[in-house]
Parts: structure tokens; C-alpha cells; sequence
């Protein structure tokens, strides 16, 4: 049997373990303690069903519960209350009670929506992520932020809520799109960036052997993702604080995203460049050295991610901006790096943004 | 200034005041603790806005917040995903931020919906209930339970979210309905029946008064129904056990609803009869005297509630108790009389419920 390694999010009661390694998907022990009611429904998209879903339902087949199939589309352009509504109809129509669990069964989009399902269905029913992307594994199962996009926002409906377990199986990164994988290692490398220096200078050494799909590479990234995270998770749940760091260019990534219409660019990919531009404020405000900022430059275009926002204009960079959930009363709230492993939380002249956003925006 | 009674509802961090008495809406001091962010949304509907909206608008001016309105469409058929977009929606259009305070100004609808609104706005804002209904006095503006309907079943998304604060202002039951004060009545007596046979005498002996409208009797009725119901949901905030109690009567009346369509009859007529149809089968399995039965019929017929359950059919009946969020794998619990004060929760062999529909659907 293949090795496995659990990181455990302390939480209190509503704590949970990460199992990550290969092949997990089919190990039906890793699912039985997690189930306690009669009755399972597995969400999942059109992508992810016929590779993964056949083999997840004989893992759950020895349980005798009674099992079903959501298959929604695929993409971020389906995050949104229609999508979601299916799942209400579904577990509705097939009169699932409030003990019935959900599993998430795919990449951060189907997370995010199964677990705020999970969260409002009947006012909360347990359940249990199964990400198959990069960007998943290492980041949106660990948390507890679930939601919907809104066509004025990002993640604009939402719930904190969190999963009775998360199985990350290393195996399923097999089957990403190169695209994908490098959207997850932007997540990676934004890990490294605010809270380990040691594992950053890792990611800069290791970022090919990431490029390639390495088990053993991947599984110490997730792991160490998932440890720093759910580190910061447990010190701030719901975001009073300190998980703000987790946002690191995030401001502008969502600003990308957004701009461009939600699935143009990966969410990843919007951070990776958001990160660039995020160092590139910190540089001009004085907080990061210039030599930090070109290795933050270096390492997200090793990780075939974009280096250059794409031309929306500042005007809309700054309305975009002032949208995030990050802001208060209009004003922006920036993450930036002091050196890695250290961030603070600041405003920004808007000078300085604007000089940040004429540097880093493709002509 | 009017006397005003205070109701703590303990629940730790989540601990929140409810303020009872007369002509509190304009009271701008007990607004003032609870509103911490630069931003106030109030959201109303169009039959409470033209009577109240203007009280509390000058309430909070001296506050100097910035204050805007969302009037919804009035009624329980409007509880829907389409109706809470549109707070969403103005939320997202004038930029609220995470300190935004919501206030929900209207009956138990409003402040279900606005509650919930709240939980979700990036990923949960503060919000306060203003009640002006008796039903949403005495019941749904205590316990956190918010949501909205879908068209498979009552409150079947929605999520456990506490208010900052409850503001019940007894003088805006003047200009509510009779039939919606009766709706009122049908919880007061539901609580009385349950939890403290001192009270449910109290209702028995005042029940006109209620019907009149006195401010004494109906303070009273306010404040020891929201001390009942507090101290269930302090012992039980997400409903694990001892809160299904409060759903004496709602298993048949959710049916009701339901069938007949919301709407058609209010949730504290169908709880009324429900009660009625409860205290029957309590009777039929044993538990409850017959002399007790007939004080429920009594009074709930006293308080201007139907006795008769509408005819919708045996089979449908069976079938939406099914699909109830109390129902677990399709098996239906009822919550039953003892006696005055004492409550069980139970399953029912299906010819006794189907004596009991045959005794209390009318023919």
C-alpha cells in the first residue's frame, strides 16, 4: 500500500485531517469514519466524473450507503447560484436528510460549491473534499471558504465551513492539464513566499520537478502547503487577521480575474502574476529588496505562470480593486512582503499603485 | 420614556440582547452599540418601508452612517433565491464592505432572509432584527435560523447566523393584520404548550387581550416566549436535540404550507392546526390526556387559528412529512405532548398518523 501523510487542521470540534499520497481514492477506510449517516451524494463535473468518479464510488460501495451522482459543468463561468442550485435539486429531489454527506469530488470550483452547498443545505450537512487539482489540494481544501461568484464579485457569497476530512490522492495530478498544474504551483509558491523561507528556496530548487509531475516533489509541496495554511487557518479562522496573509496577490489577482471575466485566466495564474505585482509595490514602497522581488519574477515564470497583467486600464484596475472583499469603505488593503517569510497588511498611496500598475501591465 | 424589558440570549461569543417594549424603533441608543462599520443597509419590504422605514432612518441619522434601503417584494412566496439576490445585488452596487451592517426591518421573512443575506455577504456581515410582527417577535428574530424556501420545501437552504441584536418594538404590532397576530399568537401558545404550563394558562386566560392588542399582554407574551426559546437555543444552538422541540406543531404545518403552497395559509395558521393535529396523535399514541387535547383546540380556536386542516390528501400528507428536515432517511419524527411542559420526539406507526389525518383533514 502506498505511503500516506496526514496533516491534522486543529480547529477544535470542528477539526479535521489531510490525507495526501497516491492512489487514495480508492481506499474506502480513509472514507468510513467520516460517514455517519445512510446516505451519500458525490458532486463532480463533467471533466472529472469520467476519470475519478467510477473509481470513488467502489471505494464507497463496501459502506452500503445509498450513493449518488451530481455532475455539474466545468469551469469557474459555472461558480454561480444556477450551478449551485443543482445540487440543491438533486438532494431535494432524491429527499436527502440532513445527516446525508457530500463529497467534493474535483478541483476548487467543485469544492468551493459543494462545501457552501454542504454549508446551507438544510442549515449545514457534514462534508468531505476529494480536490483533484494542484491548486485545490494545496489550497481552497484547506480553510474552510466556500461560495459562489456574483457578477460583481468573486467568492462574493460565501460561508466558512469546513470539511469532515479532506483526501488529497497525489495519482489524479496525473491527468491536469500543464495549464492547471502550473495555476497550482503559483499557490505553492505563495505559501513559500509569506511564511517559510526555507520552503520557498525549496520551490525555486524544485519548481521543475513540479513542472513534471513528481510524486515525490508534489506530495512534499502539498504537505507543506496544507501545514502552513492550516497553521494560519487555526490561528484565525474566519479571517479576523492573520489569514489575510493568505491573500498575498490576491488584490490583484481578483482584479485580473475579474476584469478579464471570470475562466479567461486561472484563478493560479491571476495569483502568480498578482504576486509579481504585489512584490513590485513592496519593492516601491520601501518594504521588499529589489534582488526578493526578481526572485519572486524568476520563480513564477519557472513555474510557466504569467509574469505580465493583462491591459485592462488603471481606471479599472482601481474600481475592481476597491470591490474586494479585502477593502473597507473603498479603501484597498494590500498584502506585501517585507523579506520572505514576513508580510504586513497596509494601504497604499495611490501613486504608488498606479507606478506598480504602468511597471507591471502589458502595453 | 416607555419601559422596555431585556432578554439576553446567551450563546458565548455569539451572545446577543433582545430589547422589548413600546416605541423602541426610534431609539437611536440601541442601535448605536451594535453598528461598528461606516455602512448600514436596511432591507424591508413594501408594506413595512411606507410605515416604519422613515422611524428608523431618523434613528440612525445622528449615528452618521451611511444608510441605504432595499425594499423587497412582501410575502412568504417571495422567500426565494430571486428576492435575495436583490440584496445582494445592492449590497455589491453601492460597494458594502465585510462592516456593513445589515438591519432587517419587517416580519419573520424579512429578518429570515436578511439573516441569511448576512451570513453569506462575503462570507458573513453583522446584522440586526427589527421585528414588527408578533410571529417574528416571539419566534424567528430568536435562534439564528435563516433561509429561504426552495420549491421542493420550506427553509431548505440556509445557515445557523446570529444577530448583533434584537429590537422588538411592541407598538408596531398596531398596524399588523389580525390574521398575522393571530399567526403571532399560534407560537406564543406553541411555547406555552411545551416548555412552562404556567404560561400556557397565562395564554388561556389572555388570550383576547392578545387579540386586542394590549401593549401589557402582549409585552408579556413577547418576553416570556423569547425567554422560553432562549434558553432552548442557549442548551442547543444547532438544533442537535432539545431545540426540536420548538417544532411542536411544524411537522403538520410545514405540510400544510406546503401543500397548499406558501403563501396561501401563514406558517402560524398552519402551526396552529398543526398543534392541533400533534396534540391528536399524542392522544391516539398514549401520551397525552384527552382533557389537555381539548385546551389545545380550545385556545388555538380562541386565538382566531384554524382547528381543520386543509384536504390535501392522505398520501400527500405522508409524503411532504417525508421530505421534512426533521425526517431522517424518509422516516418521519414527530414532536408530541406529554403533558403541558413535556415534550417527546418519536416516530409514529403510520396507521396512528393516518388516524390522526383522517380525524383533523377536513372532508
Amino acid at each position: 500500500m502506498a505511503s500516506m501523510i496526514t496533516v491534522h487542521v486543529d480547529l477544535g470540534e470542528r477539526a479535521y485531517p489531510i490525507h495526501i499520497g497516491a492512489d487514495l481514492l480508492g481506499r474506502t477506510e480513509l472514507f468510513a469514519p467520516h460517514i455517519a449517516g445512510a446516505a451519500v451524494t458525490i458532486v463532480t463535473n463533467t471533466t472529472v466524473d469520467p476519470l475519478y468518479g467510477e473509481t470513488l464510488r467502489r471505494a464507497l460501495a463496501p459502506l452500503g450507503k445509498q450513493v449518488s451522482t451530481v455532475v455539474l459543468p466545468d469551469g469557474e463561468a459555472y461558480k454561480n447560484w444556477e450551478t449551485l442550485n443543482q445540487i440543491f435539486d438533486a438532494l431535494l429531489g432524491a429527499r436527502a436528510d440532513r445527516k446525508t454527506t457530500l463529497i467534493a469530488l474535483g478541483g476548487g470550483v467543485t469544492g468551493d460549491m459543494t462545501g457552501f452547498a454542504a454549508a446551507c443545505y438544510m442549515r449545514g450537512v457534514p462534508f468531505i473534499q476529494v480536490p483533484t487539482t494542484l491548486l485545490s489540494q494545496v489550497d481552497s481544501s484547506v480553510g474552510g471558504k466556500t461560495g459562489i461568484n456574483h457578477p460583481l464579485g468573486k467568492n462574493m457569497i460565501g460561508a466558512f465551513y469546513q470539511p469532515q476530512a479532506v483526501i488529497a490522492d497525489i495519482a489524479t495530478l496525473r491527468t491536469l492539464p500543464q495549464r492547471e498544474l502550473a495555476a497550482g504551483v503559483a499557490e505553492v509558491i505563495k505559501t513559500g513566499a509569506i511564511a517559510d523561507a526555507a520552503f520557498f528556496e525549496w520551490i525555486e530548487g524544485n519548481v521543475e520537478a513540479l513542472n513534471r509531475c513528481e510524486p515525490e516533489a508534489l506530495a512534499y509541496a502539498v504537505k507543506r502547503s496544507c501545514e502552513i495554511k492550516a497553521s494560519v487557518v487555526a490561528a484565525d479562522e474566519r479571517e479576523g487577521g492573520l489569514r489575510a496573509i493568505l491573500n498575498f496577490g490576491h488584490t490583484f489577482g481578483h482584479a485580473i480575474e475579474a476584469g478579464l471575466g471570470y475562466g479567461e485566466w486561472l484563478h493560479g495564474e491571476a495569483v502568480g502574476c498578482g504576486m509579481v505585482m504585489a512584490a513590485d509595490l513592496s519593492v516601491r514602497l520601501g518594504y521588499l529588496d529589489e534582488a526578493s522581488r526578481q526572485r519572486i519574477v524568476r520563480v513564477v515564470a519557472a513555474g510557466h505562470l504569467p509574469t505580465r497583467a493583462p491591459a485592462l486600464g488603471e481606471a479599472r484596475y482601481m474600481q475592481l480593486m476597491q470591490v474586494d472583499k479585502k477593502a473597507e469603505a473603498g479603501a484597498i488593503k494590500f498584502i506585501l512582503l517585507k523579506r520572505f517569510g514576513e508580510t504586513l497588511i497596509t494601504r497604499a498611496p495611490d501613486e504608488a499603485v498606479h507606478a506598480t500598475l504602468a511597471a507591471t501591465v502589458a502595453a
